[in-house]
């Protein structure tokens, strides 16, 4: 059986995540029954992350092993045809050797989480941002930012329910962009512990707004302790942007 | 009574245009409804530019009377508060003298048109842009918006209920700028006929599918003849994103 991988967008907000649930809308359910729908076969469709309902993509990757040989552009449009109207949508396909897997062949993730820093409520952008309305003190955030970086025990910016044996991730990139009231935190990293990224922007937030001292994310994270974790960011904000694998590195 | 001026964001999509009309959802009728909360009495609300429906705005502007003063950024927070859950929000006001008017002051208006050329569907910008699957030329499109620029006769790209005096009107910008796959379309003028922007882009987009030939633009133009207009571009990818005023010019 072919294997093909697959480049994916998707708008999280409908689905309860990544992540097939029962009968609740997931993303990983909405392209299996769009390749059953192709192939006539049940198929798993394996991603390399699996993204909390309400997160979005930009650059999800999956793979999935079809019955027979097809053309990968008319894999990715009759996937998108039979996707409709989930907003769910495969960017490009490719063949791929049968010892690719997207999630264990990963060597690299990276996460986008737009901040709207303005005191005025969204429209266009509701339910792809955070919105934040007091003033960030950006250059407090990034030196706390500084101190996420490399490898630790991340204990205080997991998820009580996160299931990863070890508390312990490189972090190989926080970056802190702005333009204008919009400002990117990008963060990359071989693999992330659940709610990470959305823990450390919440705790981030903290520093900008003034009611954490800078020093006070290093504390936390030395702490190791769940209960000294910030706010956890909104689902709404965060955007996997890419995937790498030993044959695409960004 | 002190006049304000506002200046304002919204997602089109849920409005049947600027204008009230009736019992039909406006942006209108959604900021005259916020300014009756916040002052008691009715208010109209004049805004520069009357945008179809469907079509965004990152910078309308507009301005009321209200029967006293008030701190500029009370006002902002007020009617950004009495306008919820609308998808209308008060970037900024601030007060002007009696002699301002939003709609006649304007000495110029600009509109982003963008379009998003894959062949993938939208998810994430579903409604806030024009998706074209086949690929666009778009040195064929850039050499024939250059006859587009200036003084014109543009009975050729006006809606057919327009209601201007006059057809002719001076376009002082046309350029169209590309990243990756997102294409922005940008035009100013003092003033625009109904429907012209929708109706350039979509001739424009005429001439990048290859569906016309170049010089296919400059002859309809010439025509003066609403017939010889190519498809109008659908609003969703439309945004009036700023309004020029003596005191303020971009």
């Amino acid at each position: 059986m072919p294997r093909y991988r697959l480049w994916i967008e998707y708008d999280g907000g409908p689905f309860a995540g990544w992540q097939r649930q029962g009968q609740l809308p997931s993303v990983q359910a909405s392209l299996e029954r769009a390749a059953l729908a192709l192939c006539g076969m049940p198929c798993e469709v394996i991603g390399a992350g699996r993204t909390d309902s309400g997160v979005h993509a930009l650059g999800q990757c999956a793979h999935l092993d079809l019955p027979k040989s097809y053309v990968p552009a008319k894999i990715r449009d009759a996937l998108n045809a039979f996707l409709r109207p989930d907003p769910v949508a495969v960017l490009h396909a490719e063949e791929v050797s049968a010892d690719f897997h997207a999630r264990f062949s990963a060597i690299a993730r990276h996460y986008r989480y737009r901040i709207i820093n303005r005191r005025s409520p969204l429209t266009l952008e509701t339910n792809r941002a955070w919105r934040l309305a007091r003033p960030l003190d950006l250059a407090a955030m990034r030196e706390a930012a500084a101190d996420l970086r490399g490898r630790h025990d991340f204990s205080t910016f997991r998820d009580s329910q996160c299931q990863a044996d070890s508390p312990i991730r490189t972090l190989d990139r926080v970056e802190i962009h702005a333009e204008g009231n919009e400002i990117h935190l990008c963060f990359s990293a071989r693999s992330f512990l659940h709610r990470q990224v959305r823990s450390m922007v919440g705790s981030l937030a903290e520093i900008g707004l003034g009611r954490w001292p800078p020093e006070a994310l290093r504390e936390a994270l030395e702490a190791r302790d769940r209960t000294r974790c910030g706010q956890v960011a909104p689902a709404c904000g965060l955007y996997l942007i890419g995937v790498d694998y030993p044959d695409i590195v960004r």
